[in-house]
């Protein structure tokens, strides 16, 4: 047995990996899908491309939903008077500014009025941001999550989504990683603890059932 | 190369894994070193008792350097009234009640009289409870995490420092999992993207530095 | 024209006082109803034995309308270790501890079973507690605001409440303070910014309306 | 005895209104002093222009002594999907969006480069923003609170700023309200429980000492 399937059978034992389940009214957040992490030059590769492929190809059916949609964005002043420890990991990150080309959200997956922009400068959507108060405005209970990195943001988010008892479903094919094996890991680690998974496809066919 | 060796470099490449240092006034925080995850037939195993015999061998260093000491247990109320979607995900967690034997600090790390006990429900033990106020009341900027498990609630606590702007030290042998791969691949993600990475030996002298 | 019609008018002209409303799931929150605030030589007086007698008369409706229940204490650790600025301000407050009399709930507000007991060192019902995740994971829009003091932990938690987007409902006769002063200003203030104000006597109407 | 005698006579006795005193480490937030708040046909009035004026002269005091400066906005999306509860109660604060002339800092206060601007949606300075975090990573002790209104959002961040522990100065001729009942009313509820109050004069005397 590889040591993949002794680590699951683990969990399995101790009671991990349990469904929390899809609510009734599902709101989405599209993490950092903006031109800096598109770019295998600046934070991108890996998955990412596909990622944001397969999150446009499940907007319309988001929409079609009626599902409140929430988009984040790096966003650090350019004087860099909010820069912090993260800055200091990844100093690069200073560079994802209001109007620089690299922190705007990619082409494919242009927001429409009424959607909400998250400027944050943490890896989380919820820290240091109104999404939390906007998902309650809403009475949402269940927070679809598609994104990058999916072991940076995509994973920080996942989490404070599920510390905050939100029903969380991480879009398996809708996020992505510059490398695979984080990747991996992290869907692993979602799987087990504070999110369920479901791939895009799955996803359109439960949001219809919502519909009809 | 190695696929291993292929990631470090893209991370590399795109300024990952930047130093953030330690500061002069540290804090520490033993993550979770209760009963119920020291013991492999409920939610331990792994290298989790080494990392408890490894933080055991580190306190009288602490202590020597007066860094404060905060210690959390997850502990949810006896009637259920305050589970929520991580005892979905994870329903065994809701027998750690205040009184229970799982729930108990483990006694090779008994906390001493002055020590803050944090009792927290959620993977952070910055989520819902007092530990950021209690670092700020003490001019804290350097948070020394332990603890276990290295996938689940330390790295959500070091990911919560970081954010807050903490210069984050975890603790490589002092932090445990039930699994090696998830353990190995969380020391990855916190090294690239929030914490700093020390090993007992080099904190301990680290720390009897900052005393001189 | 007296001077608070005056305050009245300029409130109006600018927009303030509007209504938030009344939504669909409710839940109840009962602010520091403690013997140590019912005591008039503790930190009570005034018109809290009033508010505490209210509350009880409105308990049955909140019950019989299945509204989910929240009663706050202020509880310190009994080494002092997690006292901050709040007990600088108000040094009596440290104790408050687990087991004091002055931190347990009034006789006559025993909580049963399933209601959830929020244990907290600040002002807000929400800080450091898991009182928001609690909201979130009933999907609850509206917050029901009894407790005391007026000025103290009822405005802090309104305030908070309204912040993270749950209408908010202060009951007016059920919220009392040490001296008459500060409850009436604090009402003013809650009424004009934060909160809609509801005798008791309403809100058992509007809850037997939800009911029906 | 007057009812103000009265009431501080209560206060007194239950142990309110200590100190929590000044540290070695300052900062301070500049609350809302945007145009729509100076401006009596918007949300202005009172002594609001006082306390711009005042707290103009008091800023080379803070310069001098190196004291990290954050001002606060009200800044709403334009399409206002980012809108709630604040807003029924206060419909008009949705007009103040990021190039509305309403929603800039006042020409008396005209931030320096490096100045922290945090927008925000909500009273406290702390919801929802950076500001924790910026004040985290300079170790600071003490915030200094001016700004608007008394009795609105510079209550709710001397609250926030007290509960996350730190001495809190509130500069009671730099802050200004719409009206002075509330004004003085939340003074008073503030002095007794969250915040030291000084002078604009107090402070600059104390500062110079810093320095010295």
């Amino acid at each position: 047995m590889s040591s993949a399937s002794n680590d699951l059978e683990i969990y399995k034992r101790q009671g991990y990996g349990g469904k929390s389940g899809f609510g009734q009214r599902p709101a989405a957040v599209l993490v950092d899908f903006i031109n800096g992490f598109a770019d295998p030059q600046q934070f991108g590769g890996g998955n990412i491309g596909a990622a944001i492929e397969n999150t446009a190809n499940l907007l319309p059916h988001l929409r079609g939903a009626k599902v409140p949609i929430a988009y984040t964005r790096v966003v650090y002043a350019e004087d860099g008077s909010d820069t912090g420890v993260f800055c200091l990991k990844s100093p690069k990150l200073a560079t994802l500014t209001e109007h620089s080309d690299s922190s705007q959200i990619v082409d494919e997956l242009t927001p429409e009025a009424g959607d909400y922009i998250v400027r944050k400068t943490q890896p989380s959507a919820f820290f240091g941001t109104g999404l939390l108060g906007w998902l309650v405005g809403r009475q949402i209970d269940t927070l679809i999550v598609t994104g990058c990195t999916t072991s940076g943001c995509v994973r920080a988010t996942a989490v404070d989504s599920m510390s905050n008892n939100f029903k969380t479903i991480v879009v398996s094919d809708c996020v992505g990683d510059r490398a695979i094996a984080p990747h991996q890991a992290n869907l692993f680690d979602m799987e087990q603890k504070c999110a369920d998974l479901m791939t895009a496809e799955e996803l359109a066919a439960r949001l219809s059932s919502l519909n009809a």
